[in-house]
């Protein structure tokens, strides 16, 4: 019987009374007990989000959500900009050209932030720009970008500005009002410690605005169809009944633990973490570290791919390598969700045998104690 | 403690086991225990569709299924004839007009299936269609197309056949390779007795050919990218990993005790079913009825929706009733998956009972008496 513990940035730990709540005997989406569910999802997303704009579900992945934001808010005759330091910027990039919506990137070292006043100077440049796609804490590289700078450009040039949201919103500050986002995205496989197939997508007045101003090319990813039947507490296409139970779960507890809470937890185990990791000798990669998942960089001389196997094989601790031009570079570590410190020590206990076993010099206790001594500080 | 029974037409009722399989813990899908997953799962979503083609799944519901396979299947330059007899019908004909796909639509009567001569005059009046999209079981007028016989004129003029097999698949007879279908599509909530939130796509090289000519405005919905990742029994996004969990799981159970075996049982239903409504004094709905749901007209001076609302408190059978034009007018009942003939006798007893308390004149116990004469008769 091996534990297997999830340091994956999503799919993430779930909680075992969530998975056993939505083994509860399906029911179907057209009834009144079903509409109370997506009635106080929506609520509680607005929580999550901090925001009052409309918030609704897709039955998809993270990806999803992101496409029907970024299709739905550029129908002909915008163009984006879209901040690009990482995989998965690269892949708003990339729905921009499947869907000929004309954009620019602003390409950015991987393993930094996009940077507010660059953005700023290319929409002075180009007046064309009227929509900012950006990723909060871009997964691949475990890095921040802040997007309250961001926005204040976007609200200051009176520009659409989309984030994904998808591993910040629930694990960091996000305040999608206050900072003056027009849409966020996340997925249910991150913080809401929820199996992947849920998207959540906040839009407020300003981007249906821009929606309800042209046609795109849409329907499954339609956002208007969703706002359709958001009005009765109904969706256009089968929701994903038994992820939404959850969803209602899980939501329910984050309100009542507390968003500062949950974000202040989650920045201590990424302190703890990364000053393990130095201790470990191991180098943090990210220049602006995301504190939802931490990169580490691979020492020299150890194989990635090795590592990982072992920390499973021997240890059932599941690490995320690099993606893309990362790959056999770093690993990832997540703090996101159902994560506790106790939990974390065992990734950083994992990672001093691993090493050690592979021939890297870690003296045995060091990043634990490094980890510890972070905790301390903070009772 | 009202035990709730689903007789609608999706999501169907899901055994307990396969809920408790998914509430197993959480594990990440890029390993190989999660490959060995997907690997087995299209193995027997082969086996499903009856077919050799790549058989893929996506995070969403069966809409997402259809719209991947009708944009990835139509990139410019192509024209399509949507079969439109029904709700979901119109649903693909709004897919091709979402995506300024060219087509036309063959309207059908409510009620009635395709007629494949009508298709074949279409197709030889206008020789630019070389697409045609139909709905195999009409799951909103409980309708069958015969696709064999639709297949025969698609494959005769060369055409690509789409087929909409989101309440027949798993449930009646569906051959693709042997027919000639070219796209096959379900969905996880119908009769793979599974939640909803998985759409599984079947294409074969002819229409592989198709997507490879040119390039369609997709990204989540691409069935490229499922292509490229399944060699490694990969996906490009995130999958819903508790409900492919749960997939193999019931997939395993289809093949066991064989479709042939299931298809059988499940027009038994249906039959007992209708026999049910006649000897209740009501009108089978369908002039070519599917036999994987089955609608009847609510009988005048009886309100459709006291009707279902009181089948559902009094009694906890939920019903569906009738979608656009057919609101207010029909009542159906699924036969899809997991339910017996034990269940059909519990919705056949309730609406017996229900009627009498609305008015209708019914004999208590015609109804059963019909369905277990169809019962007997099959021993």
């Amino acid at each position: 019987m091996k534990k297997i513990r999830l340091f994956t940035p999503g799919p993430t730990m779930v909680p075992e009374d969530v998975m056993l709540e939505m083994a509860r005997p399906m029911d179907h989406h057209r009834t009144g007990e079903y509409r109370k569910i997506t009635e106080e999802v929506i609520g509680l997303l607005k929580y999550l989000f901090q925001t009052e704009a409309t918030c609704l579900s897709i039955a998809g992945s993270g990806t999803a959500g992101a496409e029907a934001a970024i299709v739905s808010c550029c129908p002909p005759g915008h163009k984006a900009l879209v901040v690009n330091n990482g995989k998965f910027a690269e892949r708003w990039r990339d729905v921009c050209a499947a869907f000929d919506i004309p954009h620019v990137t602003y390409d950015v070292e991987w393993g930094f932030g996009g940077k507010p006043d660059v953005v700023e100077k290319m929409m002075a440049d180009d007046p064309k720009i009227d929509t900012v796609i950006a990723v909060h804490s871009e997964t691949s590289t475990a890095t921040l970008t802040d997007i309250e700078a961001v926005a204040k450009v976007t609200r200051k040039r009176n520009a659409l500005l989309i984030v994904d949201g998808i591993t910040s919103v629930g694990a960091l500050p996000v305040k999608m009002d206050a900072w003056g986002v027009d849409v966020y995205i996340t997925g249910s496989q991150k913080a809401v410690m929820l199996p992947p197939g849920l998207a959540f997508v906040a839009v407020n007045d300003r981007a249906w605005a821009r929606i309800d101003s042209g046609k795109s090319h849409a329907l499954y990813n339609d956002l208007m169809a969703y706002r359709k039947s958001i009005k009765d507490f109904d969706v256009p296409y089968t929701p994903a009944i038994t992820l939404m139970r959850g969803a209602r779960f899980m939501l329910r507890q984050i309100k009542e633990i507390g968003l500062e809470k949950i974000w202040a937890e989650t920045t201590l185990l990424a302190r703890a973490t990364r000053a393990a990791a130095t201790a470990m000798g191991l180098k943090v990669y990210s220049q602006q570290p995301s504190d939802s998942v931490t990169a580490m960089l691979v020492p020299s001389g150890i194989d990635e791919g090795a590592l990982r196997k072992t920390m499973r094989s021997a240890h059932g601790l599941q690490l995320a390598g690099g993606q893309g031009s990362l790959k056999g570079k770093i690993i990832r570590i997540s703090h996101m969700g159902y994560v506790d410190r106790f939990d974390t020590l065992s990734v950083i206990g994992g990672l001093e045998l691993t090493l050690r076993s592979m021939g890297h010099k870690v003296e045995l206790g060091a990043g634990l104690t490094a980890a510890q001594k972070v905790f301390e500080k903070r009772e």
